[in-house]
């Protein structure tokens, strides 16, 4: 039975990757080598650790004055070495808690500095995203967390800020077109769109760096890792490389616009239907919508397990919703195509009349 | 042509694991997903967790006492992690310098207390394991490196220490029985013999932990990892199972007494023809030399680059020295045949019968 991959990270990634991905596993590119055994600093990896940088510099036209890198670690890491390079104790950071995830990063990011939430939407248990707020102009930076995972929601439209502006691009990163240059950093875990776990993507402005005063381990400082091209030490070799071949398979649709335009008409028929479908709604303000993570529940009580049960029987696989949610979500990252979205959709009819 | 890959880092490991690992990227176990998109919370990724952690148990005999992590990153941010964790800033803690490894985890704990280095090799280029030298019974621990990849040395005895034992087995760690009690803290780089880039194993005694009064960033903390068994974030889940997949074949040969076997029968292979070759001699200390990284250097003027094309034609990899030590480096972790070490060998002969 084929498995449509819903999940939400680790998430799907395309055939083709995962096909190039195990012969690299065997025979690297013809050198008789496997990836997994091959040394970092060979010409081989070098020319992928080149090229990874390349196709983020030039599917997002980053410019010169941005750093690209490819780290090891999560998101999870950048929670704290964000402020540990960019904010001085005495300096202010202002914050938009919009779940789980931000608000980890609002806890990390309390040791180096005064940090302020300013935007929040807990009270409604993170369902829309806040947009009447001020920015104060003495913060040193804002943070966002551009898509939120649990709870389906998504900017539409990235605020406009009088300070540096910083985002968690995690889970939509990759998925349609960004101005760079509205951002000093952007950090995104890269098991959505972008790879497997493993590795993170970072994108900064290299004049931000090193102005806190504070003495940084080396690994931690972004500066380390600017002149050796992510290769200070050694890095997470195979992930870099699946982030590669994902960065590629991107480029070969067209890049992030008809990339959008796909994740548009995904986004849109799944919703059409829950909204449609009398046993179904969204748990989201509409227009905060996420095109990553939708989150639906059934409208009546005692079908859920039921519908569960039915799309896993039809190999709908990691659409169980997040417990502070409940429901469902499908996520349907880059990689899924329109035709899974297709399965979810019908199943979701052909359990409507089931019902009568 | 067949590859003898005698890379420093990331270094062989056996076929099967390749294999199996390549099977992984397309169907991972009869799931119908391919481990890179599968989430780390999936019940077939948390076995693998589990049973990498059980191989470290079994494998080294490591007690309850002691926690088993697999934590993303190198053993390069282990160099701070370990002060962070275990030093208070008005304490002492002592390290033993024998080599670049050994002296870059130096320059980072010196910012987290107070570090005295009480051994050291460094005016000898680092050609031997430095044995007489007193520990101060009022430092925290005594950090060691326990194998010098750069160098070719490795602690033959791990010293008597009156304090707590940290050490950096990154290039030996499963070459050979340890036994785990006389340390309380271990960490090791999985790319030399437990799997590829991408991910670090530390065994940390629970009980030294959390004694330092510093709040520390929740990644940074091994406490966060070990109740979530190394799920705290998304883990490096693919360089994890590869880990899990070549424990197993340590396990599968018999375990590290046979593994430390066939390792000095490898070792004393290609030292014993370093010493009988006239052409050839070693760089270390004779009663110092490392099982894993055999550095060797010509006796003749004009013949190393020769030598080098000579190896190269005959599929021997990765041999070049480190700039440091220049000459050679026969990188001959677990992984590496005995038969590859003797293709070394046979050619080592052979370019001396060139010689006249």
């Amino acid at each position: 039975m084929k498995i449509h991959n819903f999940s939400a990270g680790p998430g799907i990634l395309p055939q083709e990757v995962m096909q190039k991905a195990a012969e690299a596993c065997i025979n690297f590119n013809d050198t008789g080598l496997s990836l997994l055994e091959m040394s970092h600093r060979s010409k081989a990896f070098e020319a992928v650790m080149h090229e990874a940088e390349s196709l983020v510099r030039e599917l997002l036209q980053v410019s010169e004055d941005y750093a690209v890198l490819f780290l090891s670690g999560g998101a999870s890491s950048q929670f704290f070495m964000v402020p540990l390079n960019l904010l001085a104790p005495d300096q202010k950071a202002v914050y938009s808690d919009t779940g789980v995830w931000a608000n980890k990063s609002i806890k990390e990011a309390k040791r180096y500095g005064q940090i302020e939430v300013i935007a929040s939407s807990k009270d409604a248990n993170y369902t829309f995203i806040p947009k009447e707020f001020d920015i104060p102009t003495d913060a040193k930076y804002f943070h966002i967390t551009t898509n939120n995972t649990i709870y389906g929601t998504e900017y539409q439209h990235i605020p406009k800020s009088p300070v540096p502006l910083v985002a968690d691009m995690s889970s939509n990163f990759m998925s349609r077109p960004v101005n760079v240059s509205d951002f000093d950093l952007i950090y995104a875990g890269a098991q959505k769109n972008v790879g497997p776990a493993g590795c993170t993507v970072v994108i900064v402005k290299k004049d931000i760096l090193g102005k806190t005063g504070r003495d940084i381990p080396s690994m931690l400082d972004y500066r380390t890792h600017i002149p050796e091209i992510s290769m200070y030490n050694t890095p997470p070799v195979f992930p870099i490389y699946v982030c590669m071949l994902t960065l590629r398979w991107i480029k070969s649709i067209g890049g992030l616009i008809p990339m959008e335009v796909r994740n548009i008409a995904k986004a849109k028929l799944l919703y059409d239907e829950i909204d449609r479908n009398p046993l179904f709604k969204g748990t989201t303000a509409v227009e905060d919508r996420s095109r990553m993570n939708v989150t639906f529940v059934t409208t009546r009580e005692g079908i859920e397990g039921e519908f569960m049960t039915l799309a896993q029987s039809h190999g709908i696989d990691g659409i169980k919703g997040h417990r502070s949610v409940g429901g469902f979500r499908a996520s349907i990252y880059n990689a899924m195509p329109q035709s899974s979205v297709q399965v979810l959709v019908d199943l979701m009819q052909e359990f409507e009349k089931s019902k009568g």
